[in-house]
């Protein structure tokens, strides 16, 4: 089967399948930061988080979480079913890090008191600009009743993700997740779950272990990427 | 009486009385854009304000918004209730304008097809961030009671001003509330109602009538604070 190439971003390939209802996601070796500004990539890079990925989809599907994953069947291709994605980036934070600690001026590192959810309007042209509920609903990226099943679905994904990291000593600081729809399903997590999306720092030295270790030249990107998905291997599913 | 200058901002310097429930409010002839960067001033404009805000306090006293203002002695000094400020600017757009046209890259005058609500953190250091809900509520900016109250009050507020301002020719586009909180009787109504904290159209023209004129170099900006004036007098109290 020839597969046809109907979209590339940043980080995945999406191609179309044989079943119109199908996707087939292909994980690049490319990291990109700052809307794209930095660039860079390793070998084995799209290997590392389309593993990631199927590991906590398929956590994810223990814990009755919607999403559009199906199967993995090569290293860096995954099979996922097609949504009518919302244009939303939904960052879950349990710590002030990145763009919080900067807008506010506050330390990385600083824990909440209860998990925050903030929304993103998808738009690389617009450099992903921070917008609120009303923004969302009036501009109609999103439908109330979508707009409050995903932030409930945001916070019950943390929760799940939040303690199984703590089991294998992975502090989860924040992430971002995206949603379709699926005419039949309803609304699904889509994209990926991966340290490109998320902050780890490792819960004795507190060194990160995710995409900030690209964005801010810390070195060991791939080690840390490969940490990852050996101790999620380790994690019951 | 001497009065006390406790706080001096960038329009408005606020005395103690000798009553401590009470505080006096002078409306400065300064004008100031882009979080003081951009200055000016034309002589007059403090009183222009201070009338503007006392038609305005008037107005919502008559429709049972609880409000901060108590009397209008002096041209451009008022006597207001003394509260404690919620650290929040409360933004209301009936029409894309400002940040927000500038963030989605959409053309000022789209009209919204309801209301929308912003919050922007009140900090000077930080340039006022904008901010969601949950960020509020984490941070103890405000409480969860009073931002529902806020919203509700503020969206009232919208209703009231949009219709009498309408019926004088403006057309009201977006404005910028503050809310304080007094022991006795909660959640009030503060700060100043202005120019200065809305944008103002011109029904007929889409002339800009307030202090876009001033951020954007459009000239007669004394002008037009005293047809808005002339205007709003001619509101029926």
């Amino acid at each position: 089967m020839t597969a046809k190439l109907i979209y590339e971003g940043k980080a995945k390939k999406i191609y179309e399948t044989s079943n119109p209802q199908l996707l087939m996601m292909e994980y690049k070796d490319s990291l990109t930061a700052f809307n794209a500004l930095k660039k860079g990539q390793f070998a084995g890079k799209g290997f590392l988080n389309c593993q990631i990925s199927t590991h906590l989809f398929k956590l994810l599907s223990k814990n009755k979480i919607p999403h559009h994953w199906i199967s993995t069947e090569n290293k860096n291709q995954m099979t996922v079913r097609k949504t009518k994605i919302i244009p939303l980036e939904v960052v879950v934070r349990n710590f002030v890090a990145g763009s919080l600690a900067k807008k506010l001026n506050i330390e990385e590192g600083l824990p909440l008191s209860h998990p925050i959810v903030e929304l993103f309007y998808k738009d690389d042209a617009l450099g992903d600009p921070f917008v609120n509920d009303d923004q969302a609903l009036e501009f109609k990226w999103v439908k109330q009743d979508q707009l409050i099943e995903i932030k409930k679905l945001a916070l019950k994904i943390n929760d799940i993700l939040y303690s199984n990291f703590a089991s294998v000593g992975l502090r989860l600081i924040d992430f971002k997740l995206e949603f379709g729809v699926d005419d039949q399903l309803g609304l699904l997590l889509a994209d990926e779950i991966s340290p490109d999306c998320m902050r780890l720092w490792d819960m004795e030295t507190n060194e990160k272990m995710d995409k900030d270790r690209f964005r801010r030249d810390l070195g060991n990107v791939e080690q840390a990427y490969k940490q990852v998905l050996e101790r999620i291997e380790r994690i019951q599913i």
